[in-house]
């Protein structure tokens, strides 16, 4: 927690009064005072510093100065999700890590029984972002949506979503695609990550029709999860910049 | 499980029986059946095709071939570990990215009863590189070391430990550091990563007079498991290589 976040609705005349885990990470992590200042930001809007004014037991209020912009996201992410398990592991780290808006697909290899999944109600995965733009000290709630028809999706709305985006689809098994990139375009990225068990050959094809640029992660075959935290950080180091 | 590993041990006269999650995963995942080659390793062995000669209820016969050399590590690690539960997810990653060998330091700030915790018995921790080797189909086992004394390891133990390795530390505040490396030496790499709070001034002073190479992920401060997983993915991508 390096940057304590409050929803638009909890800040009310400049004050915001919160319990819970934020409150135990002030008083217990961080021994705080009245007096003290704290990293803190408006989920979806500016950062800056709060000061506590008040501590009731285990409740915290402070009054909060926010102005600075936050970081941006800069990719958004073609998924075809892992287990509810590793999605629920790499929910946090997409938010820490600068995902925007996230495309659950349908890809053939995706387990049916994802679809049921809890995870994909907000009020369950909403947290786990929280967790993890407190983690990187941004305030950019990635955006979910789901599309189990995954070529549909592609063909008929991703032109118009991401319109001029620099694309990647990372193929596990890409023994034949280039080994790695040296220099990357900058700008919004559109990352595409397959399943456990990869994109089928039809589903690398539809995607490079739609110029997505094929990238291998070397010859080890990697976990959903390990590649996607690897593609972004890796990819990150290049593209990220402040808006 | 993209390629089922044996002990040593297990191979008796060119075979090899086995119960357990790998014969599940062969009967129920990969429809075995006898006469069926199945891609297969010994640990720290060389990797190739198993052909099963006999199911018997749940338990599985192969005749064994291997003959051709797998991957090999191409890092090592000074790690400042976090704590176990993140290291636990932590270590099949480790595994799978091709590490050699990890020291486990006694930086700062980590937390003192790491030390005392079961994962850092081989028992524990075996198992979930195994894991790690059959997800990335390699099999060179992670050795895994503890020094809780930071700076008498670096002072008097790594240099003649890494002679003439390429260093580099990752540095969470690294502000002040490179952003991202274009290029990066070829070569096996020595990388330090900090625990979860960062490394102190003191200790990456230290690393760097080690002739430690400041590199930072950008400006989001990640979790080290984040950073770990990210770091090896990046510079693996551009040091990897057969043996």
């Amino acid at each position: 927690m390096n940057r304590i976040l409050f929803e638009k609705s909890e800040i009310v005349d400049g004050l915001a009064t919160f319990g819970g885990e934020r409150a135990e990470h002030v008083l217990s992590f961080l021994h705080g005072e009245v007096g003290q200042a704290l990293k803190t930001g408006e989920v979806d809007g500016p950062i800056g510093t709060s000061v506590i004014e008040r501590i009731d037991g285990r409740t915290v209020t402070v009054r909060v100065s926010h102005g600075e912009p936050s970081l941006a996201p800069w990719c958004d992410l073609v998924l075809a999700p892992p287990r509810p398990r590793a999605m629920k592991r790499l929910m946090p780290q997409l938010a820490t890590l600068g995902a925007g808006r996230i495309f659950l697909v349908g890809a053939k290899k995706v387990e049916k029984d994802f679809w049921g999944a809890t995870l994909l109600n907000e009020s369950e995965y909403r947290p786990l972002f929280l967790a993890g733009l407190m983690q990187a000290g941004t305030t950019a709630m990635p955006v979910v949506e789901t599309r189990r028809n995954f070529r549909k999706f592609v063909n008929e709305e991703l032109d118009a979503l991401f319109p001029g985006s620099h694309r990647v689809v990372a193929h596990p098994y890409g023994e034949g695609g280039p080994r790695q990139k040296s220099e990357m375009p900058r700008g919004r990225l559109l990352l595409a990550v397959g399943p456990e068990g990869g994109w089928t050959d039809e589903e690398v094809e539809l995607l490079e029709s739609k110029g997505f640029e094929r990238i291998s992660l070397g010859p080890r075959i990697l976990k959903t999860e390990t590649a996607v935290v690897g593609l972004l950080v890796m990819l990150g180091a290049r593209n990220e910049k402040m808006v």
